[in-house]
């Protein structure tokens, strides 16, 4: 149970590991998770969870900030429903909420580890199951409001890098009994209240979207990277958002494991990674810790590609199997992953050193240097001059893509 | 071998038969597919394919317009290269094309039948195997333009009600050897050069985008709806297009059937159909004849909902079986389609005139219409005014989706 | 609230349409379920949930038989913890038991509705979630066995007409701390002491297989039928056992609707099914009760070959979405279910009476009725005899397979 | 362009690394492939492709073998007609096989390569569109078994080591116009025949059934590990043949890669393995080179485990992709292969060796090697004994089955 490959403090391409990781502790999996499945009844019983419900949400607090101190992690994440018990009412909710961050802020300050995100928990509780901001009665939608709005207060009280809306519940469950276009609106609508409420209170973190396509609801609006920029540029509200990526999500949505981390970077909307992976022949979301070096690779690869992730992070949103009920699984499943992390850094710091790869790519796309290439790139070609062009020049000469020589070469870096 | 459901002039809700449908026929499937398949090789010998190229190309041209005529459809689609042969040069190519679109237009003209739309083949030949439009050699990407500038000229010679665009190439096999960014923003550049010979020509049919998600390529950019909007309105070419959505693409997405035509339409975006199906149980695109009513009354919903597809229509992008060897069974294939629709058509209109389910998706959303929910609507609402009502209001109730009542109605209607 | 096709006893085909469908409840959805799912929490509140554990088992049984009555549905099905809650030990679960199944049997005899079937809950205890039969610990299966001896003495004390094992977590969820040889033989062998216990009792039902491929587990052993019967078969077990088909569990498998009907039914083993329905695009197992007509005619279709499917029926292992939030919603599922199915089985038999494509596919396969054919179907042909022919006789000549006359005709049935 | 992992002489776990992997190329892929796929036409263009068909197939083998020799594999496999051209008659196709086959022979002594195995292509020529051994018409059953008789001689002839049944078509498009029963009995039949002849004739070498989902039929009897053991059972035919598992359709099949390799082990039926990949996120068969550590030391493992694949081997049923158009891409991919599985088999060996996870996975079965778990492993326990051992012994306690602990320790192996 030591790291094998992570080293917080070693440097590559001039910035520390941990900097360019930026783990990320979740709360709901690793200290709210009970172990039940659609199947079974709680496994794990932890040894915070005593007490009346606010006397387990402080003692899972501190115990919260023991496991980050022992990990050797930055940063954490939660839902607002994570860190204080809902109460009856919006304001006990939000009294429990304020009373718990004021331990948060004091565990902060103590440790020095930070919030890289916060986000509301709105799929949850009965009253959203219909969905939040796409719920057909409005009255559900000013609930999901008010509880943003204490949600956007928590993220400044507790200098939050990010805040992130997930919508598990926009979306339908049938088509038959769904207006499409007015709960987007609607979406859209909501999205805006927040900005603007971000705005007057002068909060500086980046406003994330995490796409999922599917579970619990048959259709997600957000169902993936394109489908969420898709969205936000439609609605003019691409400005104020980033995407916060999760592979076991990419993957329910049909794509290879690393596909909207490659995409929204291309877009230069990557704005951070929930760390984690679900298996390929599985078709729900299972939350798995991260093992995979291929993969991490893969996404360190992007991450160095576009600088890094800051302010965003490594989140891990996995949880230790319900059958892994030793309180040990905790260390051993973070230790793990980061350590498949930390080798997908190197391997990729490798990669970009040595520049074979990276060298092979640029040179296959070098005729877009100069020349009728260079004008497509500019975007001042025609379609009269590609004419004129194949008319004078003839066919192209075929040109191997060489797919296996590049996993061959890439297999000598995993 | 006589319709059951189909009766073009039939009017129902003020618009014929065949104006609420506007069938097309396709011209690869029918009158250019032999049957051959990965694991297989030719099953259907047609009569026209007979003589030289060209006089084949003439012989099928003849034969597509005596179907077109024995079925009563009004409309065909077709790629550069279903008509007339690719030359061993790109002036050969487009000499041949010249000589069938002379023959196209004489026989248009004779029988009343048009083009909905066409499309150019970007993707069959080798030269466009690592892409067209995002092909990493400009010369490629040259050669695509060339043949599309020749395209809208055809467009315009055939006066199609639409151009298609399928990116079946414009994507990547791996990610090891692509350059994302730089070929998105080619594929881009590529539309505005179409988009600006387009206008310089006055050529006034509308674009429209073909989503797939894979296949062949292991992704392509056009996955679904939303990949398409996402990317034109990132590059500003939102105004340009449209979606031609095929629910057998749909279905590759990760979606259900309808899903595309739905999202498509709630954004303004949906432009025409490809009226086929696949199978949900398998991965690939098996361009089946659509069948199944359930499929055709939602999609038919959507088109009334929106006012009908005008320019579009639905073209028929399916092919019988290679084991259905008989010439008749193109005529039992299409029939089944087309009644399969026309019931679609008829359930759907039965829907709206009886209004039952409306109704009570209207009523579902009905807070919308007063109060906060207006605000929310008209986009006036802040969080504050939320926190407000909650405070104020408190607890929403809890209303039944009533799911499975909104599918024994519509069982009613099929 | 009424039926629109189901009519108990209409008599189709020489039987009763409710001998054809022999329909029943389950206990576990429809009376127990709260409308949890992994992101959310109850929703549905019943009223017969109240005061002890003890007192909510009776107030739920004398509900259940109320609700059959009301529906004219003369089955139901139960797993043991469904009807009497799990005591702190074995004798207490055992004594709970007792007692509920003294009113079971009493409420049986006043109603006339019987037991279709009953199973032991093996998955959802804590100590089950490494498997029951093929736990790493053979403490843990023998509390499973232990627990389905007692089940299949409520079995014959409530004249269970069948007896089914589901085995949700058998299986695993990591090869890598998995033994899959020693696991299936332990499984085997855990159902060889069941045979012996039935046979020693006297117990005369029929034991049910239920396949699932995933879900809890990443892989289960009875993934679909054909693997169950291999396993069966391996074992010897085949003789003592059919299987108990859930479609949603078939398409979880990748397979068609009616897939494992289909061939469970080729291989003598069809003994009942779980009349519920998934949709096609999500992962996982939704439960959904059955709206689709296409597939209850192709379900019945299979049934009526083969000639009914007493002692097993048609059970709605489904359950009102988690929005369904009213008490009628109960109803309006299951009578809309029942619709679907009788609806089918009038398709069913109407395809049977007409023998249209009953006939066509006789008469597809006519030539294994003489001559060569003939001797193959016997089995007395050889390949010298084969090549003789071919020699004799040259090449066969192509027969469409007119799967589109094929939809189109069968589209005429629903 | 030379081996980073493989080392045909080395020597691990006393047998030399050629003997554990026995490679093997195919002639299909690399030889006869020419880069076409639904999409577009050939890109791959090889120099042994000139002359008459039997030049060109002459001209094939004799390169067929120098790349053999070049690359330093020692086996190969073919299907009938890609040795040899069909002919218009089976007489002229099987003088073709004799001509090619006479010559295979000559290199096969000149080189010491052997065959792995040889197979019958049943599936492309249309005749067989409907099936072979399942085709509605016996007339092409005899074509097919006039054609196995054949390949069977040419298996003794060549010295194969297996003989293997893929039955691509042995399936259904359409389960309305299909006997299910009727084709199952006449394909156990077909291998019935072709076990008589194989005996009488003296063959010695091992039978193999290749099992795939789907592709290109809708469904295939052949569906997975377990359909393939349930059928042979069945019908008595689980004494005369083993497994050949594909990996890309063992994934087609929603299994993991390495699934039904393991259970083939698991019921003693792995014959062979045609080492190949594809891509999980892709619902077709891409037959990729593998290229995935992971999975190829997953693979090894068993192979390890159950003593080794002989007469079997590793078989590359993988193609270059179709832009992979140099000739050089061919060794870059086989060798790219050739070394993911040297490094497959170290990596097993490590773990064997160190004993570690074998020594964990032991540990967690232990309570079966006495005692109550002992008996039932012996299968001389019953439910009384279970009821009695629980009465006695109470609640088993909670394990933890540790499965982040196995994936961490296994990734320090990879």
């Amino acid at each position: 149970m030591c790291f094998k490959q992570y080293n917080a403090e070693e440097v590559l391409l001039g910035r520390k590991m941990e900097d360019w990781l930026r783990f990320s502790v979740c709360y709901w999996h690793t200290f709210c998770g009970i172990g039940a499945d659609p199947f079974g009844s709680q496994t794990l019983h932890r040894p915070w969870n005593q007490g009346t419900p606010m006397e387990s949400a402080r003692n899972r607090l501190n115990a919260a900030f023991e496991f980050f101190n022992k990990l050797g992690v930055k940063y954490y994440t939660f839902h607002d429903r994570d860190m204080a018990p809902e109460g009856s009412t919006l304001e006990e909710s939000n009294r429990n909420l304020d009373q718990l961050t004021d331990l948060a802020l004091q565990l902060q300050a103590q440790t020095g580890v930070q919030v890289l995100w916060v986000t509301c928990n709105l799929f949850a509780h009965p009253r959203y199951m219909n969905g939040a901001a796409t719920n057909p009665d409005s009255h559900v939608l000013a609930y999901a409001g008010a509880q943003v709005k204490k949600g956007l207060d928590v993220a400044k009280k507790l200098g939050a890098e990010n805040f992130v809306f997930w919508g598990g519940r926009e979306g339908f469950y049938s088509i038959l009994n769904t207006d499409v276009a007015a709960e987007l609106k609607h979406m859209a609508n909501f999205f805006k209240m927040a900005v603007r409420y971000k705005e007057k209170i002068g909060l500086k973190c980046q406003f994330l979207i995490e796409p999922k396509p599917k579970e619990p609801c048959k259709h997600q609006y957000d169902y993936d990277a394109m489908s969420v920029i898709g969205f936000l540029k439609h609605y003019g509200l691409d400005d104020h958002f980033k995407l916060n990526i999760e592979p076991n999500h990419t993957t329910l949505a049909g794509h290879s494991y690393e596909h909207d981390i490659v995409m929204a970077s291309a877009f230069g909307m990557l704005g951070s990674v929930d760390s984690n992976t679900g298996s390929p022949d599985l078709g729900w979301d299972t939350d798995q810790f991260p093992m995979d070096t291929k993969n991490t690779t893969l996404v360190m690869k992007v991450i160095i590609e576009q600088g890094g992730l800051q302010p965003g992070g490594l989140n891990f949103d996995a949880k230790v199997r319900r059958e892994s009920t030793d309180l040990e699984d905790l260390f051993i499943a973070h230790i793990g992953a980061m350590d498949a992390f930390a080798r997908g850094l190197r391997n990729a710091v490798r990669l970009t050193e040595e520049g074979l790869l990276p060298g092979m790519v640029k040179e296959r796309y070098s005729s877009f240097a100069q020349g009728l290439g260079q004008r497509v790139e500019e975007g001042t070609a025609t379609l009269e001059d590609m004419e004129a062009y194949i008319k004078q020049n003839g066919e192209p000469k075929v040109t191997s893509g060489k797919q296996e020589k590049y996993e061959s070469i890439f297999n000598q870096y995993i």
